[in-house]
């Protein structure tokens, strides 16, 4: 996490930085199916932090790992122009890891909690977008206090033949995308099927966009074989499951509209080293 | 590893810069006796550095990795302003790994190879120290492409009881020092016994600040209760060790000259986060 890059430490406190960090990782061992279990970071700072940014940040760090039964075993700390923090963290799977490469023709695809809050929240912090009350806190705080599906990652590599899982971390769009490519299929989606929350509803309206393309969720994305409703789905991994479409044969995505027109979409995620 | 406070990109090879980001971290592997095993690489890459110069870097981290026997398993890209490279190494040891806090009066100290060339090394790149012919090369390949005592480290390890241990990376005054202060003992050092390199004497003559403060050599320093002359010392670790000095019950150091005055001698090793 790059300050500027990934986030302002003016949004929120140096707490909620340290637990995001922690859970950002997190979110990749939720994906597998891992439990997380210790964790190194070097935090690379700059002039005009003080030690009280470092030890809340510390803290709010300590506490998101004490919750998600990781110990901090060590790091490092370097001098630099711009403040960054970098967390490597180790898991464990009880068998095999889930895979973005399983994803076949006729599986279900299926989504945690809702998606595009986060790409919002961060507008809103932005200035970019307006918003207030309730729905601004809510969509605020979906993006500096994410946290990662590691409970239901877990839950759902039990169930067999193992999902094809990614987080939503770039964009639903485009990490759908990496299944797809790595899985050589492609997929038809609905959009009027997305789970999007009440406060995106009043915030944003119809608009999906950001629903498809913003980054941030950390919620998992996966396609199931075996058939499942959304309350059987969402009552085993204890979160609300939507299913929002199918894997298919055809090497492309398809988003079908709410009047049924099915269009290809350009893949517009978050692009990491896209020029700016 | 952060552009522009610990390398410069211009200064050697990108497969070089590779190199040295693991070593600096097998290093700390070497210090504790440890078999390096897995490492991930965080790479935070700015506008201006092309794909090449990252196959480069990736090249040399490989072959270094190859041959301290390290896999490679995962890491991250992300966009920044610096360029900056951090990596995660994790490693093992057979009982109990070597500590900085198991030195006891009478120990005697050691150091590995030679100290202060780095230091030097770094200098002249900057310009800061002229120099020329094999004792420039010698120097700047010794800031440039540091090679972690590992196999040392291995060995030392199984001397019992096992040697308070540290790798010199802040300078051989501060890394003892963290040895004085985490053992709560002191130590008399003999100045005239620090093992400084031909080409060292040749482009900085006697002055031994650089040996003294100088960081980045990446050799060990250790105390050991069993005494062993340094011709077996340096046989049984393949390494060639020099005995530098003593542990002492005062909690200071000193530094004694080669007219036999002592000295305490401030610390002034390398401060990552002293300002420049």
């Amino acid at each position: 996490m790059v300050e500027g890059v990934h986030f302002n430490p003016g949004w929120g406190t140096a707490a909620m930085l340290g637990a995001r960090a922690l859970n950002i990782n997190l979110s990749d061992i939720a994906a597998m199916g891992g439990r997380p279990t210790v964790c190194v970071i070097n935090l690379a700072i700059r002039p005009g932090l003080h030690a009280r940014f470092f030890e809340e940040l510390y803290r709010g760090l300590g506490k998101a790992a004490v919750a998600a039964g990781v110990s901090v075993v060590g790091g490092n700390i370097t001098r630099a122009r711009e403040f960054a923090i970098t967390v490597a963290l180790l898991g464990e799977v009880e068998s095999q890891p889930m895979r973005r490469d399983s994803a076949r023709p006729g599986d279900k695809i299926y989504v945690t909690g809702s998606v595009g809050d986060a790409a919002l929240g961060l507008r809103i912090l932005q200035n970019k977008v307006a918003a207030s009350g309730s729905a601004r806190d809510y969509l605020v705080r979906r993006f500096l206090q994410p946290t990662a599906q590691v409970a239901a990652g877990r839950k759902l590599s039990r169930i067999k033949p193992a999902p094809a899982t990614i987080d939503i971390s770039d964009g639903l769009w485009q990490d759908l995308g990496h299944v797809l490519e790595r899985s050589e299929v492609g997929a038809k989606v609905d959009s009027t099927a997305l789970p999007i929350s009440a406060a995106y509803r009043r915030v944003y309206g119809d608009n999906c966009e950001l629903a498809l393309s913003g980054g941030d969720d950390y919620e998992l994305l996966f396609c199931l074989r075996t058939p499942l409703s959304e309350a059987e789905l969402s009552r085993r991994l204890g979160v609300k499951v939507r299913c929002i479409g199918e894997i298919t044969r055809d090497k492309q995505a398809l988003l079908v509209s709410a009047t049924g027109e099915a269009a290809t979409v350009r893949n517009h995620g978050w692009d990491q080293l896209r020029a700016t």
